[in-house]
């Protein structure tokens, strides 16, 4: 499973003692070869951590070796010492990898912002790691990058003679999202640096992109996918991209189902508008309106603050010609009240808002969960 | 004091029976002359209920003889029939009033969304506010708009001859708002419609505009300002828009002190931006993260959510020349971490953010609160 389920894949997991509970904070995963070509996609958040600008400069080249990870600090927001800081992490892998240059080496971390990795600790912990490496250490290497995750998450799809495989933690999206997304995806087929960047980016279009569990954007989200080619096997481009889109569909829909604090998953569908742009709008205005969020949690079928939602988009619509089901209920039609909101039952942790806005044919799901006393808690704790 | 403060005008507040609980429910604010001058703004949410598309259009006439506010139902999203019951309340107050139309009086409503409201108690509690109506009516009518408000909100401002004073319910601002802001004004001075319509354009602006509670936007937010001209006084108009601006301003600070299960105050200035709507769209984006507002919830100077915050907007700046202060201590120095963040006291409810950008030499005001359970247990509860 994990980042190990697809050939030519190593990885571990370990605690390096970064987080002071002593819980596992480091993984690698490690592209045995024979061929390492990588892709990648990163938060749109214009603070960067050092570990994303380092990335983004090693994703260029279209080849990854490994990926190192840590959990227990972003290293964001943490000036020149931070991407020095990076920068000897790579080395540190590549050093004990062997053969490897630091610039084939992806680095990922998540965790508080503003402060500075232990890099004493860190740095040991890359050779504890690469000391454990092994082809079944995708589960390790998954429990490792956890933070506020409550359940470590995995996804694999197998087809033809291949596989994609991959680990996520966090919930959220790559702009925004809730505390940090990071994902590794590993594949055995045989697909070059430009087919990965292509499935990658349509995928994670629809996926994680469209998961909006709070409205907050990361300044770490880092998702990656690497290919092996170890199966041999050469899919055809919509194959293998619509494998790619699967997984992270599947992942996606994790990360969501564990967003901190959550009670409910909340599946916004808009239909009938003029464009997908418009959907998109207007699905993430409902998911990220604190109103309704508060709403859904208190089991309460409130479609007026959907409407509200709606009203403060640029979206193609007809106030009067607007039409709002929650779980199947059509309880506004034409911009006012349409079926009982005593029928809607919201007992089930999946609620499913359906928006209609009769401007078209386009549509779009977006993804969020309900606004609760936990997630308040859970953040205002979270530093301190 | 609130709107009978000013020469010229009689209020009244009674319980008309529109909230279940038998609290006070319906205000009438009379604008008993010489003249009758008035300017409104309205929600610029696309989705707006009854009384806001027919006060538009009251408004476009320059003069409005009385307002009438009902708070327990808000009159949105209820189709033809509550448009047609908008119409026939403020037929009703013609009537009442004698000598007027139904084009001079103000309708405003708040509340639930998606009810039609209570004709039957509506009507004659238009009746019976009529003949409370007198001078010393504003604080009724003031108490009489409350909805999950715990105090109601009024100010007055007295110059050189003439007063300009108001009452305030709901916490938020026109675009967006938590609830529904309604605000009514009234002035004995001698303006006319365009001089009132200027004034309160530039006041709200600055003002209300920059109260950000929980970037919610209502389908109800109403402000009017009414001129009487009973003081006989005609100020110039710089010292009249900055007599409005402090009324609004005392209005909007009174609206965030008492929004919805708030614990703190965030007032969040952007300084040394490139334009003022740079300033403008940075302190919004802060005054919206959730996690940041957790975070002030609980106490904790995570100026790293500040930077995430802004680092999600289009402003000009460079992420490693950002500083922000915390109750006057700079946590973040370039993009780094700065002073240490133990020195920052917390303790007291009002909370300073500074954000520097170092691009320019504009700034901005945004007033926001931080996001605590109380705020969930109050809006997961609303309606049911």
């Amino acid at each position: 499973m994990s980042v190990t389920a697809a050939q030519g894949f190593t990885a571990a997991g370990i605690a390096a003692g970064i987080k002071e509970n002593g819980k596992p904070d480091l993984a690698l995963v490690v592209n045995e070869g024979p061929r390492r070509a990588a892709a990648g996609v990163f938060t749109s958040n214009r603070v960067k951590a050092a570990p994303v600008l380092w990335s983004e400069q090693v994703l260029k080249g279209g080849e990854v070796s490994a990926v190192v990870l840590n959990s227990g600090g972003a290293n964001a927001c943490t000036g020149p010492k931070g991407f020095q800081d990076t920068h000897a992490t790579a080395e540190k892998v590549a050093e004990v990898l062997e053969g490897h240059s630091a610039g084939e080496i992806a680095v990922a971390s998540t965790g508080l912002i503003g402060v500075l990795l232990p890099m004493d600790k860190l740095l040991p912990g890359v050779e504890k790691a690469a000391a454990e490496l092994s082809p079944h250490g995708g589960e390790k290497a998954a429990i490792a990058i956890k933070t506020t995750d409550t359940v470590h998450k995995t996804a694999v799809v197998t087809r033809d003679g291949w596989t994609v495989g991959g680990m996520a933690k966090g919930a959220g999206m790559l702009a925004p999202g809730l505390a940090t997304m990071l994902v590794v995806l590993t594949t055995d087929a045989d697909v070059d640096a430009a087919g990965l960047d292509k499935a990658l980016r349509d995928a994670t279009r629809v996926t994680f992109d469209r998961v909006d569990s709070d409205g907050c954007m990361s300044t770490n989200d880092t998702v990656l996918l690497l290919a092996s080619g170890a199966s041999g096997a050469t899919p055809d481009h919509g194959e293998f991209a619509d494998a790619v889109r699967a997984v992270c569909d599947d992942l996606a829909r994790k990360l969501i189902g564990d967003a901190e604090g959550a009670s409910k998953d909340i599946r916004i569908e808009v239909v009938n508008a003029a464009s997908e742009d418009d959907a998109v709008e207007v699905g993430r205005s409902i998911a990220r309106n604190n109103l309704l969020k508060c709403a859904i949690h208190g089991e309460d079928p409130n479609w007026g603050r959907v409407l509200s939602a709606i009203g403060t988009t640029g979206a193609a619509f007809e106030p009067d010609r607007l039409n709002v089901a929650i779980n199947g209920v059509w309880v506004c039609r034409n911009g006012s009240v349409g079926e009982d909101r005593e029928l809607v039952d919201m007992r089930y942790r999946e609620v499913r808002i359906t928006a209609d806005l009769a401007a078209g044919s386009e549509s779009a799901v977006i993804w969020a969960n309900d606004l609760t006393a936990d997630y308040v808690h859970e953040n205002s704790a979270y530093s301190s």
